[in-house]
Parts: C-alpha cells; sequence; structure tokens
C-alpha cells in the first residue's frame, strides 16, 4: 500500500511532481455545506511560495490552485474536492546533467532503490513543491476548524542554526510572525537569524531550524488511544514533512531530566468553575488525548540538502563526481516551512475531530 | 474510527484494561509457515515484565501468553493470531478511592472527557499493561524479520534523568545490555542511574529518561512517500507508547545547527564496490526510505506519572484532594521500556517491508 | 492486507479456525455508554447454533461467549471490546483422513494454493464456525441501532430447494419466523421445504436456498457514493458469508425485464406531509443511498458443499479419492444462516451509520 | 469516511460532477515500471462514450483523458497517477428547471438528505459520467493484468428486458462482442435487442438488462478471507455502479434448487497431470478464493430512470410535478456498461493480486 494519503475522516490524497503536469490533492470527506473558494487557500499558497523574499529561493512557480470539483455555488457538497496547480516553469534541462547522479542528502538514491527508475528533473515526487498540496488542504481544514470550532494554527520560528529565540507560549499574534522575513516573533534575534541566513547563502550553503507550533482552541478528548494518539498522529505529520528529522510535544526531550513531582500537571478548578490542568507541562495531551489546554510541539528540520558549494559525491555507476548545484534553492527552509506546520497540524486536527465524533459519544438518534 | 490497530499489512489489533479479563491482540496478515509457538514470544515479554529487578515496580503480573488461533503444527497459517494473556493480580480495590480524582499526568480526566465514562481500575486501558500486546506482536515481527531478512533490533537506555552515557552506534550486543538492570551498556553510567534511580524512589518520585534504538540490516527502498515515510511511521509508533514526549532520528534536534555541507552525506564506494552513504548524518533513510544504512533514533520518556509522593490535585466535582498513591508504580520506566521500543521498531519495518513489496517493483506472474 | 476486519468505524476483527482454541472478535469503535452483557449475545448464537433441530447437523459446539475487554460496570467502555467463545467438541481426528484430500466445493484446494499450507481439521478458518464471531459482534450492532435509533432487522427463509414461499414485504413479526424450524413464516411452505430437507438428508445429500433481510427503520442518508454505496456494502457482506452465491436489493433480477416508467418510483407526500417515494421497487436506496423506505434483498445459498453421498474427487498427491464425509453437517444452510443474514446486515448499517455522522452533515461544535 | 476509494493496494479515489470543472481519478500503487501512456487508456473509454451508436444517448461527453502525474518517460513512477478529463458539454441551463424536482429513480432525494444540499446539475456526482474515472483507471490495471500476469477480461450483454442470449463461458472473442451495437454476441438475439431498444427508445422509455463478466487467466489462490472473499469483492464493485441490482457468482440463484452431489465440483487430474476442480459451478472460487478456472458472473441493470415519457412526481415542497425529461438519455444502459464492468472487475482483481503477494507466501529476502 502506497502512502500518498493522509488521515481516515478528512481524506488527503496528494499526487505530483515538480516537472510533471501538475500538482495537487483529491480531498475526501470534507463535510457539505461549508462556504469555499480559491480565496479561501491562496493566503496560505503565498506563504509557502518560493521567491517571496530575499531569502527564499529565487525561483519561481505556479503556485495558483484551482478547485475543479467538490464544490457547487459556493458550498462543499459533501463529494471529493479537487485541488489543482499545474507546473509551469519546468526548466527540466537544468536537471539533465543530474540524471545519474546521487546527490548528498537528497533521495535520489532511496527513490532508484525503491522504484527501480526514478523521475530525475527537480527531485520528482520528493521535491517540497508536493507540499504545495498539503497547505492547500490544510487551509481547507484550517477555514472549517477556525469557523465551525474556534481553532486557530499558530507556529513560528524558533531556531535557526545556533540562534534561538525565548518565546512566550500562547500569546504571538499572526502579525507578530509576519512582521519579519524569517518569521520568527523577536525583532532582535530574527535580525540574527536573517544575518546568519545571508552569510550562509553567500557561501553557498545552507542551515537548519526549529518551528515550534501551537494549536489553541482544541477541545478536550481528541486522539484515538492506543496507537492514533494524538501525539502519534503529530508527530508523524510533522516527521512526513521533508527535512524534518525531530519532534517533541511539551517538555519533550528536556522534561527527561525532570522529577514527577515537578512535571505532572495538578488539576484545579478555574475561574469559570471547570476542572482543569493548572500547568501544561504535558503540552495539552493526557494518555493521547486532548486536555483542552494549548497544545505545543516543536519540529527540528535539517540544513536544506540542495547546496551551490562543492560537493564530491558518487554516481549510479560508481563514478566520482564533482556537484556544483545548479538548481535555485533555500539556505534554510524553516520561513517557507511555517505554513506547512500549520497545515499538517490542521489535518491532524481535522480527522481527529471527526474521528472523535464517532468513537467517543453517543450518536443518539438524527 | 478508534485507534487500536496498528499496520496495513502486518496489522495489530490491541485489546485490554489493565483490570479486565485479558489483555492482546489479534495479529492479521503474518505471512504463512513462520515457525511460531509461544515460546517464540515469552522472553520478550519477560523483558517487560514488572518485578523484574528492584528497580522496577514490585506489582507481579501475569504475563503468560498463549496462542488460540492462526498456528497450526507449529507453523502460521497465514489466517489471524490471537495472542491473550488473562489479568490476574486485579486487586481493583486499590482504585476505589481514585474512583472520581484526577490524577496528575494520568489520562483519567481526558479519558472521561473523551468518552463519557471512564474505568477506573489501574487506569484501564491507558495502562501500560496495554504494551504487553505490543511486545507480544512485535516478537513475532522480529522473529520474521530475524529469520527471512536478516533484520535486528537492538535498543538501550541512553539517558536517565540528567545522565547521559557516550555510546557508539552499531557495535553493542545484546548481553552488554543485559549487564545491567537498567539496560545502559556503559557499566559506569549504568551505576550512575542504577543510584539516581533509587534515590527518587526512596523519594516516592520519578524521572525520565531516553532510549536509543538501531534497526540493524534494513535494506534499501522501505518507506512509502509522502506521508508513510520510514521516519514518520517510526516516529509515529513511538509517540504512541505511554510517556514519550518526544522523537528524533539521526542527527536530530541537534543537527538544527549544522551547515548542509556538514550535514549531507556524501555517496561513494565501499569495500565491496557497491554505492553506498560514506557518512550516516541522516540515520538511515532520506526522502523517507531507507538507505540501507543503520537505521537509528532517541526516544524521550517523561518522569513517570504514578509517584508515592503526596500530590495536590482535583476530583470530577472541583474538590481539591490530596492523593498519595496506594499503587505500586516503576520510579523510571525506561529499563522496562527497551523492550516496547524494539517492538514498536519491529513492527513498523515488518509492515514497511511488507508494503514495499506492493508498491515498489514489478510483481511479476508467480 | 488480509481480509478478516469487516468496517470502517464500527471495525469487525474476527479470528479462529473449527479446531484450533478459540473463535471470537475485537470489535473496536463501538460508541461508549451502551448497556452491554453476555446475556444480549447469547439469544442470536442460539439461532445459529448447530444441534437445534432435527434438520440440522447433530455436532454439538460450544457458543458461549465472553466479553473479555471493552465493557466496565455493564457498559462499553469506547474501548476494544474482546468477545470469545473456546473450542470444546474439537474431535480432529475425525479429520485426519482427509489431511490431503481436495473435498468437491470445499476451500481444501484453495487455502493450499494461497497459503502453501492449511489447517486440515473440520475446514479450518474456512468452516462456517468462523460465523459464530459474525453473530456475536452483529448482536452488538443490533443492539445499538434497536435501542438508539430503532431499526430492526428480520430475515427469513424464502426458498428451499425449487420450493419458494410467496410473502409480504414489512408485514412479518419474529414470531412467525421462529414458528417452525425451517424459519420460513409460511405454515405451509415451511411443511414442505422440512419435508424436501429431511429427504435430502436422509439420502445423504443437500440442498440450497434463499434468504430474503428486510431491514426496518434505516432513516434517509445512509451508503457513501461512489464505492461504498449501500447495496455495494450489503452486497458485499452477504457474498462473505460461506456458500452465498447471490444478492440482489429490491427489484434485482427481475427488474431487468421491466420498463424505466414502471419501475421508476414517484415521489409523493404522505399521510404525514413528508415527501417520499410512493413505490419503493429500488429496495429502500437511490443512488447507494438509503430513502428511508424498507430495505430488502435475496440472498442465494449454494446446497452445503458436505454430503455423506460417495464422492468421487483427487488428492494433493492427485491419486483419485472415493469420498463418504465422517463428519457431521447440515442438508441446508438456510435456517441456520438466518442470524448471520441479520448480524451481516446489522454490521453494514451500523458501522454506515456511523459513517454518515462524519461525511455528511455539518459537525457543528460540541 | 466517505466513500470514494477502491482498493487497499491499487488504490483508485475518484472526483468530479458531470457539470463541474472536471472528472477523473487518481490511481495510487501502481507497480512502478509499466509502460503507460493516454492511448493505452482511450479505447476503454471510447466503449463507455455516449453517442457512440443509435441506440446511447446522443449526448456528447468530453471523454479525452490526460495523465498529468506518475508517470515519466513513458513509464510509472510508483507514483500517484492523475487522470483528468475536463468537463465540455456542461448544458446546465438544461437542468434549472430540475433544482427542487425530486426525478423518479434518480438520487436528487437521497444526496439532499444526505448532504443538506446538492449539485442539480445532471445528477451531479450520482451522474454515470463518474464512471469514466472508473473506465480510465480500469484500463491501467487491464494492461499491467495483461502483460504481467496473462489475465483478461470479457463482458458482454446476455439479457435485454426478457430477450436471453444462450452464449458459451470462456469461448467469446472481443470480436464477437464489437460485432454489434448492442454488445451481445449472438446475431440473432442481438437484433432482437436492439428492435426492443429502438421501440422503448421511441416510446421515451427504457428497459433493464443483464451483463455477463469472464475473467480469464486468474492463478488460483486470489481473494482475502473472511471478508474480502474474491465474490464479496466483485459483487461489491458491482453493485457500486450506477443502476445495478443484483449480482451472481458461478450457479448463483439458480445453483439454490441443485443438490450438493451435483453442485459439488470434484476435483481430477487434467492433461498436464494438474489437480483442478473437473466442472466449474462455482464460477472459478471457493471458500472466496480463486481455483485457477474461469471467473464468471452476471450483473443486473434496472431501466435507466431518465425517460422522455411524462411521470408525475413532487418536488422539495411537496408540490405535485409532471416531469418530462429535457436532458438526452440512453434507453438501455448495459451497450456502454460492458467495459465498465470489465474495468472494475480488473479493478478487484489487480487489488487482490496485489495483496495476495503480501499476505499469502513467504516474502523472503530480496
Amino acid at each position: 500500500m502506497a502512502g500518498n494519503t493522509w488521515g481516515q475522516m478528512f481524506r488527503v490524497s496528494t499526487f505530483g511532481e515538480s516537472h510533471g503536469g501538475a500538482v495537487g490533492a483529491v480531498v475526501d470527506g470534507c463535510p457539505a455545506g461549508l462556504d469555499l473558494s480559491e480565496a479561501d487557500i491562496q493566503p496560505a499558497l503565498d506563504r509557502r511560495r518560493p521567491g517571496q523574499s530575499s531569502i527564499t529561493t529565487p525561483r519561481k512557480e505556479e503556485d495558483q490552485i484551482q478547485i475543479l470539483s467538490g464544490v457547487f455555488e459556493g458550498k462543499t457538497t459533501g463529494t471529493p474536492i479537487l485541488l489543482l496547480a499545474h507546473n509551469k516553469d519546468a526548466r527540466s534541462s537544468d536537471y539533465h546533467a543530474l540524471l545519474s547522479v546521487y546527490r548528498p542528502g537528497h533521495a535520489d538514491f532511496t527513490y532508484e532503490k525503491k522504484y527501480g527508475l526514478r523521475d530525475w528533473r527537480g527531485s520528482g515526487r520528493a521535491s517540497a513543491r508536493e507540499t504545495l498540496a498539503r497547505v492547500a488542504a490544510g487551509a481547507i481544514a484550517q477555514k472549517y476548524l477556525r469557523e465551525r470550532c474556534g481553532v486557530s494554527f499558530v507556529s513560528y520560528v524558533q531556531q535557526v542554526g545556533p540562534i534561538v529565540a525565548e518565546l512566550p507560549l500562547g500569546k504571538l499574534f499572526i502579525e507578530d510572525i509576519e512582521a519579519n522575513m524569517v518569521r520568527c516573533p523577536d525583532a532582535a534575534k530574527a535580525a540574527e537569524m536573517i544575518a546568519l541566513i545571508e552569510e550562509v547563502q553567500s557561501e553557498g550553503d545552507s542551515v537548519g531550524g526549529v518551528i515550534r507550533g501551537e494549536i489553541r482552541g482544541v477541545p478536550a478528548g481528541l486522539g484515538e488511544p492506543v496507537f492514533d494518539k494524538l501525539p502519534a498522529e503529530l508527530g508523524k505529520a510533522m516527521l512526513s514533512i521533508n527535512a524534518v528529522k525531530g519532534f517533541e510535544i511539551g517538555s519533550g526531550f528536556a522534561g527527561v531530566a525532570w522529577r514527577g513531582s515537578q512535571h505532572n500537571d495538578a488539576f484545579g478548578v478555574d475561574a469559570t468553575g471547570a476542572v482543569r490542568p493548572i500547568t501544561n507541562h504535558a503540552g495539552g495531551t493526557l494518555g493521547g488525548i486532548s486536555t483542552g489546554e494549548l497544545l505545543y510541539f516543536r519540529v527540528a528540520f535539517k540544513p536544506v540538502s540542495t547546496i551551490r558549494k562543492r560537493q564530491e559525491t558518487a554516481n549510479k555507476a560508481g563514478e566520482r563526481i564533482d556537484l556544483e548545484a545548479a538548481g535555485r534553492h533555500d539556505p534554510c527552509v524553516v520561513p517557507r516551512a511555517v505554513p506547512i506546520v500549520d497545515a499538517m497540524a490542521a489535518l491532524v486536527i481535522m480527522d481527529l475531530w471527526m474521528r472523535h465524533h464517532t468513537t467517543a459519544r453517543d450518536l443518539g438518534a438524527d
């Protein structure tokens, strides 16, 4: 069974290679009656788009999305939604020289091992262009969750290379994040990060980063033990994004050094009289189910594999190759990955939201 | 859709609460013709069993597994395998006082929010006793992969609280790991870890830890882009284990600070003439597909939630409760979690191995 | 991917061979809060049980079901329900002579071709004993649907061999059906059918039959186009039962000869002012979705394959074998298959009911 | 969970409404390395196309398919294949008058009940135009199965209204079937059928029919007990096609009247020395698994719901409506449904073929 579908209820099946005819997704299971048009999706795509600032790749891609089914008179009909973006800037000749080369850090080698052949134009299916489809589908989930359930997704860059920003949880606005091109809502740190990225860029090199994601307004009860726990689904979603090497939720790796008596979030009664955890070291889940508190997590991105700097590697025939990348690339992926993290988080919560409605309560008669 | 099944091909559906009638699993999709008996499973269960050493819970559980279907004359038949362990030491009266209390760090609160009611005896379905079923099913996968594909699973404790062992990759033997009761194959660090655990135990508290897992002998080609990439499936598997808060593969969070030119694993030709990566910062995958190199990853476990130390919390009615745990517990979960990490890793690789055989190559005629 | 699970939401995974340790099912996804005990399941099993009358097999089976997880204090908890029946009357020595014989009409040959080996004791996994698990799981679905949604399942024997009963739709009571041992609610035809079965039985032969099923009280809206239409799911469920060779819904094969102007069910307004179809040739669905009218369908069962009469066949080595069945068998399967048809119909409707609640309407905020 | 995906391994997800932007499918899981272009698909679509003869609807549809991903340099790459056909002849104004009318026999009523709203242009998602996507995806499966496994699909019209052709099993050629426009390979009966269809057409009415399908060359071993048996999957596939009301395999409903001693297919040794069934009343399966013999089955299609003849029905408001269809329609659907039956049969066998390779044998090491 191939792995190009996300979700059980809100099912997103993506397709497309960087230099094929089109990329996109079929969204099956979106509830009927949601107001939807391309204008609801495009803003998220614009945050992901190459060429949006001086620290992203100058490559121009056609990220114009079309809705070709599943919407009638401005509303979803409950039938599959086809989201399609044609590929335009397909300079596959750029890649012809790489036809039999295994670029370090890239999937050329593994796709060939797995499938016996590969589309060598611009990483083919392994290209980050595939995330366009995730962002488009995620925008639908975000809209549904915002309008019907009051859930919102707020991610931002917390670290670039060794530069770490101290940022408060649950308090940042989207405007703070969009205030600079690195999408780190700490102006001073953002300036440092940009300087580092520019330095790396000038060297023809790349650097990694960390995005912290917040999900606000998730009610208690989402997540499906024992295997499809909320952190498990969220972790899988993040680890399925290109270049991601780590995921943690709540106290994460740092919490390992704590004592249980410090780490445990005691329950108390809040101002409204509701029983809830007083602290939130857990990051919004217990036993794999949301507590109703802020969900927060961190995602580690390795340095971008495509660099201009000369590298030595081998080709299929085992010959030594000196590689200097002809393609255009990002020196650091995290600024453009922020909307991808939001999108994947939205796909997770949307699916768990829908799953919860069948597994967890008395459905009653209609 | 509830979440009690792991895998697409090698499907493991677990059931059971800590104090119900039984726990176990149905394994559907195990290839026919594998030699199998209870004796192949019991050793893994013994590594997970409570009461195995002075630093684990003294609670005795009945971990005797029975195979009740799917095996005939010592071989798997291709039909579902029922693995069953009856619950014996069911002192549910221990828990009656906790009927309406929300224990800090436990899933009492969230199960009640999700399902409207909960089995309050010893954490019910959220109990770590559920992992018995994972270990039993994982033992079948481990046996298959060892015998047919030469794959092995070697996990060990790398960190307890703040104590970190420096351990070489790909070189440790199971005997090194079993040499001490904390399962850290560095004798000096193990002694420090044990001392810390004993201290914490005497305080009625708990502490977290990190397990590093290795998977050896995985051929190139496993993993199903774009959503079911190998790191995504592995991360989900680990994050579905009780108390896990973080997962990283290869360079993980630390790799963020590197430059691409350092991080990229160049390809070269090895002594046998095969093209392969010379270094392995990636941790054995590229583009979500195995490279044929060692797979290694780290899993963060929070401090155990059950502690003897007095804690203040609330009950369902919003009343303040002083809680002193009557139940028996582990001061640190990682020594017993080592076989659970192995088992979940085996379920991931077994499933991806089987999936690869349908998605990736020309199946040909039989 | 093996095929031992039914359903997407109300997932039933069965296990067990006729002469292994146990048969049963794990039911995952049953909503929490349903009152449930073994007493809710046993009556359905008793209708399926061998040895219940003079026209069924005299073989005695242990059909006592246990619930070993997922129920606490008499209510479902939302976690997996293990239903287990141990095998007792396991006279596998009866079958030893058949070890390498391919019995005509049986699955001996195909299981061996598929899996390379087979459990030769009493048909193994292909035994009708497997339907015990379906009936047990179906009893839970029937209870839920009856109590929460007012849906009921009423099946009966309409044909045995060439003897066909004319029976009104939507008007029969369970008492009418249970009034005789062939479960045909037409006393005169039932007597003929019984006479035929007894004749066939005395000859050591067998005969087929047709069951008509009705599902009453299903609201409009169930069924998931385009592939998981209600008739498609229902047909698959019936065709997965041992010995079934045909399925039709509404006008079925006979409707082929009609004109569209006769067949089309016009809409009108009923006594309550509701718009609904005036006739119901469609059998309760349009476009694969329930209309709110009576669902009715017919299921064809071939003559039982096990007969006492001497048959000539071959064994694995290609040797000619004269076969006279030593085992005990039913001369006609339909009387005992009535509760199996009800159970499978209930699994279909329960699953589609739950699926409808996620796909079809605005879920709203909780 | 919505129902727009067929298959576990060879997964076909269709999308599109009759008058939306496009219809098509994403095929995920097609093995890499298959030669594929649009030219492999178009002939099957041409057999399905409206307007192909005087007895089909004169409506012209744009059935030109594009492959927009998953194929590189003429070969499948193992990544998702997007099949897309834009909608051109979208005279939705034809349908505006029907905006609130419930057409008899159509899904207008049920889609509205299910989703709360509906695309009223030409039946929307319930339109038979959706089957274009099935035929396109099925053509890929047919090509794979023909080239790699020697399996072929041969369906034809056996009955129109009351006119039944006697046709030999396993002996007909595609040329016999294409010899006339009704696709019944019995010239005399075909002439009668055409005369009947023309009569019905002139009356503005419609009539039903039966297609018999054959699948040749399927090896023994396909089908996944106990729920995903070959007849169950095949039956579901057929019952998911618009207008289908019945399915039978092998002896089907007629076999009910036989004795077991007549119906059982004894095993013998064939000319090549292989053990196999001598007769084939079973229709090519035993215990839900293919025997290696010819698979044959029958599919009943109701009379087309769209007729020109005046019909009385109701609208949403409960008002009486006199309906005379403005749209263009087929007087009998079976001639054009032949390639749809082939396509669905191919999707079933392809999926079971791939599933068999993971469930049924020792996969061995690569």
